[in-house]
């Protein structure tokens, strides 16, 4: 029998709980502190508040240094927010509690060239600690990057990537499907998307990792966000969207090499969407045409990928890792 | 500039050169031995036998340790038999010059159950010698074991997997079509089969290291082999299979799980394959259904995968390795 590894939750929103229920079924793990800011959550038991099956005897504590260095947690499962200058100085505690982190914020998932000077201090940091900080999640972190890097390995050479990830919302929450614009006329949705809200974050650095990881030189990336025209009513429990307003939105990155579209990353979110997939094709020697019907579950798979990470990430050398650094996951028992 | 790396080529069959072709056309990569031991390639020049598009300077030649021992080569690509125990003493050769190698041998793929002994003994050897043994390719190495895992890593709870692959045979040379009994009596093919001459091997190998990754104890391995009868009458470029003659082989791979079938890896290749494709499903939350349209070509992703694997062994820990225990691959420059 090997002793368990000492987990702490940092960040109890809706994915920080699909993590919490997931890591309560795994064996060889040990949920040992939860941190959350929020004052409702503050005191609560941790199990009923991600909506676990029974409490799990753990306090959510504001206090991160406190919880941090009473569990002694050998990882931190992270997840607050998809800004890393909002969670910098988050992830630096955990390191000087000496544990290893993996972290859904969705910046980090390659922050070398998007935010250089926070990316560096990190590994720096985590070096000096002799502890791993990953950066993960599905989308980016597992369809759109590290999934068409692995598909390379089987090419002679690539000549450029086209990823789609197209995803119905019609079957997701209120508040995703409003995120989304769902609903919107066409000028009602310009707010929005001027303010950067329906923005999907991380295909710049989906796109950034994968030019990594082929050894391409990037002269810069694109990236638009247009509105998806429902084409006819579309009704679901939650709402319903008229022919001809927004069902969803189509944000498109480009990674452009040697003046050419490279790599096109396309993620399409909206109610109504008719072959929800994720597809990856590559043109090269061989050339590779993938498709993921139904796509990835997002939720799921992002609290699945995270907790599989525990073992590699255990076992990696110190530093900021992304997950091309990483050997493949698998699913734990 | 780093200096380039250093390879010797051993074995200069179909793979080996198909492996050479590639690497004389990577960046970074210098041959710098070549080994074979049939007279008809002996003292040729490596480029002209390979087929590359010039001569490469460099003589094949059938001893072994004067090559190794001269070529100081970080990397050994090696590519001669199927079988672990014919090449063993090759690998071991490799290891004692202290060079990496990189083996297409079908059994080294996962070894540590089916060539428990040879396994050990390389994994030390290796270990000892500060290198890095690693047996890979499209089939065992890919589409039916690391492709699968790598899924698997999306998915909080996997309970079966299947994995199909389905080549048409019509577009491969001739000594391809006849091995699979393309055009043979259903008579004819019982004997080929029984002389296990029709089998694909590493079909186990793709099983034991999806169930080792998965932490699935397997109560044990099954596999047969069929016929897969033309439906109609088939042409080719080089042979005519008629209605109701072999049209070639389908080999099914079970991993039983506590007397559960929890692996079954498909794997068809017949002159005539009307929807050729390699596909995962995977049965868990969240499910994942894949599919690669057309499969992933198998003599040009064989050699991509091993030249891929250079850099990543390069890199990894002494020992005898599997795909399962490397970063993920990726196309190199």
């Amino acid at each position: 029998m090997t002793r368990p590894t000492r987990v702490v939750q940092y960040g109890v929103g809706p994915i920080g709980s699909a993590i919490v229920k997931l890591l309560s079924v795994k064996r060889g793990v040990k949920i040992a502190g939860a941190i959350d800011v929020d004052k409702e959550k503050v005191g609560k038991d941790l199990g009923d508040v991600a909506g676990a099956p029974k409490p799990l005897g753990i306090r959510i504590s504001s206090d991160a240094d406190e919880v941090l260095s009473k569990a002694k947690a050998e990882v931190v499962l992270h997840s607050t927010t998809s800004y890393l200058k909002e969670v910098s100085t988050q992830i630096l505690k955990c390191v000087k509690a000496k544990s290893n982190v993996i972290s859904t914020c969705e910046e980090l998932a390659y922050p070398f060239e998007t935010n250089k000077k926070i990316a560096l201090q990190l590994d720096r940091f985590a070096k000096r600690n002799g502890v791993t900080v990953l950066g993960t999640g599905v989308n980016p972190g597992f369809v759109m990057d590290t999934l068409p890097i692995a598909l390379t390995g089987a090419c002679q050479n690539v000549t450029r990537i086209s990823v789609s990830r197209i995803v119905d919302a019609s079957k997701r929450r209120l508040p995703l499907q409003r995120k989304i614009g769902a609903g919107l006329s066409l000028e009602e949705f310009q707010r929005p998307v001027k303010e950067r809200k329906v923005r999907h974050v991380g295909l710049e650095e989906s796109i950034r990792m994968i030019a990594s990881a082929l050894g391409w030189k990037l002269d810069r990336v694109e990236e638009t966000v247009e509105p998806v025209i429902a084409e006819a009513d579309v009704q679901n429990l939650f709402l319903k969207v008229a022919k001809g307003k927004v069902a969803g939105v189509k944000q498109v990155g480009r990674g452009i090499v040697q003046s050419r579209e490279a790599i096109t990353l396309d993620l399409q979110m909206y109610v109504g969407a008719k072959e929800p997939r994720d597809s990856v094709v590559i043109e090269g020697v061989p050339p590779i045409d993938m498709t993921i019907r139904g796509g990835i579950h997002g939720d799921l798979a992002t609290a699945a990928i995270a907790v599989n990470s525990i073992p590699k990430v255990l076992k990696a050398k110190p530093g900021l890792l992304t997950m091309k650094d990483l050997p493949v996951l698998s699913a734990i028992p």
